[in-house]
């Protein structure tokens, strides 16, 4: 009788699905330096970034976007963001590279990075997935079991690719910040059942939802590869909207209680085609 | 029977009004390199400087007043402060971006900034509202909801049209510094019921007015703006006052137990008509 | 009856007199730089600044001291420590722009700055106090229980004038640091009732007392003004006294439960008569 | 009766070994300086770099490997790291300064390192071989005792001495972070039993296990060495593995509860043979 | 009747006997800079240092050793290490200060600092002074008090005297590294009676003596002096005995539960003699 079996404890952690990997690199302009190369110097050197960051704006034809963006930063955190969107970790790499032989970048200063991947938490669907793999007499953590996820996520995979490997939205503020869940003495995430979680991530995404109109938001997670455990970025056209939805949320139980923010970093889109007046200290 | 009816449970999240975007830039001021220019040189620059300041403290002849003013900062986080008001953020980055071009910003070595919108909140009434709304039977995060509040909020954000876009008062000292609501294991403001700390801002609110004569005060929100909850900045002619003020609030429920407080920046107001003579080294 | 009588609730913060203005300035030299100048240019400069000292030493002949002292620093906070005290904020801004003009001052990098007020807490008046006042019908907070406080604290004031805007001690050593007093989640200061604050900060005063003919003590306050609530500067002929004092102070409750502190400045008085051996490289 | 005899504490410290010393150096690499050169000059510097580090990669033919590698780093912690691992620290700091007289040093800007030694922990044989030293009559800390722990170890340090003096291993990727564990007022890993660590530790190491056919890790300690107490190296071909890895890790006891870590360092392989083409701006 | 008596609550700060002044001093050194001087200029500015290291290293003839010692450190938090034991602060500074003059001084960048004294906590035997000096009714801080400790310290500080006045250990690896007591909110060592902090610092020299052998210890004592309230310099031939000792001790209560750590500076002796070479990029 199955009233005889004990179920083996299913893992704790969520599914995860993985898409682009995502750079952010924010730099102070060194105003002064430029300002005392020729206008023409100035010129050729802005077109010739102009030109890099168009060809990564556009990103690729086929496949996935793997586009890059550039912003206006808002602050004393930098004067210049730039987002990358790419098919691996070694293509930001070489991204960064790219930049740093081009004419701008003894002007850029970096003074700070975020390194992540596009991540889609399933924290609705992960036990359900992994009570039928267990009652299909899988253990946990060998490789029929990773193949069961596998294949029980491929359809999800594959019908939100368009969320794993974003276009960057066209909106003209930008706001990105890292967090981490709390691991604290009392308060702790990570020791929390994964139905009580599951139940504040619903909550929590309710919220998200009634913003959706305003708000477009790209989840990353960066668990071991850069210092805090996810990065957020919110696009929109009003800014206040950012403090409004991440005030809301500040009051729901898996904010309020359990989340640990980094730094906020605001800024403003400037599109490749006006990059070269932004050079010339204008915000088109 | 109305015994019968529970009413959803109303959200948690005080009504905020917004008004004017905010920036706050600090900045150490590179005696040596100055002083080496030659004194047409210096006193140029200086007169340069002294117009566009003077252009921005007079602000917009209509609409909103979208000042901004100087000072001189005491200590070593910085020698002079920047406060921007501007209609949008966008506007404060233009600001930003127009100061980067002008003469004196290579003797400019920026130590610091804070980005807000100037926010007042609703706590006294946030309550009333949403028992109105959810007693015409409408649902917390719906379009006739927000509508709902915007319509409610109406006549107050006529009302308060001026201090949501305040000018900037003519002080002789400012006193400004973010700060936070904690969320800590064990207290957490954002857990508290509405009602509990409805009545913590009030008794807050009293001590402020009793400073009201002395003491001329303006909150801006920086949720997902900047790092901090909010900056606060005091005005006053005797700077003793800020710490009379503070050292009383900090005795209130809502400052002992809940707040967390980031650097105090402290500095003397010096009017466009008076910049020249401080790059000369004289406070008038 | 008085019986029936339920006194107001007396106001919880400590009454304070306050006196002098006061800035601290830490530097590291350049060591480096100035060896590159002539002989004859250091000794110009140095000889300078040697006269500016000497005229703040001697402060002013009437009214109160308004002195600063030099001092040289151990280790790598800071070369040089100035201490400044002056009859207003203003002044102190005055200060440190005059300095800025001199010639020395290409070759002082700033490291750090305390600003704050001489303050002297009447802990051990201030319910009685309160409680004749709330007997005479007066109203905490009023401009009459304002009047109220300053009659009562008027002869005080003038008996502590010389505590309140005191001279430099000419001590050998100087110690200074900033400190706080908690507000944790079980552990709040400000939290305690008056009584008991009153009763720790006796026991922490006699500590105090005893080593009185071996250190002199100057407690400023910095709420609103700098990033701790107070500063504190020990002037001792030997230093080994700072370490006995508050080793033994952090023992007594106030210390060992409700203190946290910051960074300790420790340095060696050097005379404005002294000065120019010093940017030889000599500690006379 | 053995029933009188009280077994004396046995000692709470899990036995450890010890190989390898290890460096891992972060530097930003000053791509504006190093372009102002002439091709030929960068040229001739490069390949006495990459003559030096194909040296190091190589390692003693003899004896442990005391190899080297070259990584190229994502993001604004730096641009490049160098991993050493050798027979001593002394050795170590020979290979810094070796670096330090090479032609591209002046180009390379330290942002971080850190020190440790390769440690593999006993964890689960420590209480075993305690219990039967004890039974044999030694004392805890004797040089008896330190002995019968030489003796007792001295089979598994030989059949450990390929993970104790690891070859770097070949992968695309590596992940290095610091960490602790905890010691806070209620949550302290120290003031656990034995027992129960080496339970917890043995949980965690299942984890690692079921992921050895694609991370590589290398374990080593730095307390008394460096500011954190191990330093983790993980080597992938894929680093979403990571973030799998460490997040599931996340979720158990040793990790949710006693882990605090440091900052995360991502990099990706430059073998020797590429490191000229590396410093042209090309990740092979 | 002696039942009547209620003896004087007795100190509750362990007496502490104090040595040596004590300053470390951490440099980074600019290898690009250093490295563009002429040989022969590198040959006299390399010799004219190693003179004066030769002279502190010496020390004094007579009296108390006053020391100085140099050396390598491992990794990014600096290059050299200068470590100098003198007669007061006040000689530390003016060591300083010659250092500053000498040729070598432009190429080192410091980087971190520690100053304290050498201090001996009588733990043992403070209970039993204070009840003898309590027993001759003498009362805590009087100056009969202090004098009675000053007589009955007397003989042990006259047989700590080379413990107090240390010559540097001439071992080749030196561990330097700041603590704290913790404060915490519930776990506070300022408030555990003294008899439980004597026991625990008895357990704790227990661990210490048994590695008696192949390390030596000197504690430093910096409350009111610098920013932790200890100073720890282990010396040995063998760095893994740090690891080793300071692991075992992570599990005695005093620092597993009320121990705070600064960083860990590890360093390579470099005896004057080699101080040239060093200079050239060879460790001896």
């Amino acid at each position: 009788m199955n009233g005889d079996i004990v179920l083996p404890e299913l893992p704790q952690v969520p599914i995860t699905l993985e898409g682009s990997s995502v750079l952010h690199q924010m730099f102070r302009f060194d105003w002064a330096a430029w300002k005392k190369l020729p206008a023409a110097e100035r010129a050729a050197i802005a077109s010739e970034f102009s030109e890099i960051l168009g060809r990564w704006e556009a990103g690729s034809a086929e496949g996935h976007p793997n586009q890059s963006a550039l912003f206006s930063q808002i602050g004393h955190k930098g004067d210049l963001t730039l987002i990358h969107f790419r098919e691996s970790l070694e293509e930001l790499n070489r991204a960064e590279l790219e930049l740093a032989q081009s004419g701008i970048y003894p002007y850029l200063q970096v003074t700070s990075s975020y390194l992540s991947v596009v991540e889609l938490g399933l924290y609705e669907s992960s036990e359900k997935i992994y009570s039928e793999l267990a009652a299909a007499g899988l253990e946990p953590g060998t490789p029929e079991w990773n193949a069961g996820i596998k294949e029980k996520t491929a359809r999800t995979f594959a019908s939100l690719a368009s969320r794993l490997y974003p276009s960057i939205p066209p909106a003209k503020y930008l706001c990105f910040y890292p967090m981490d869940r709390k691991r604290g003495e009392q308060v702790n995430w990570y020791a929390e059942p994964m139905g009580d979680r599951r139940a504040m991530m619903h909550e929590h995404g309710l919220i998200g939802r009634r913003y959706a109109d305003s708000v477009r938001q790209i989840i990353t997670g960066s668990i071991g590869l850069d210092d805090w455990e996810w990065g957020v970025d919110l696009f929109a056209e009003d800014p206040v909207v950012f403090k409004k939805l991440i005030y809301e949320m500040r009051f729901d139980k898996v904010s309020a209680v359990y989340a640990s923010f980094g730094q906020f970093f605001l800024s403003v889109r400037v599109p490749a085609a006006n990059a070269s007046q932004w050079f010339e200290g204008t915000l088109a």
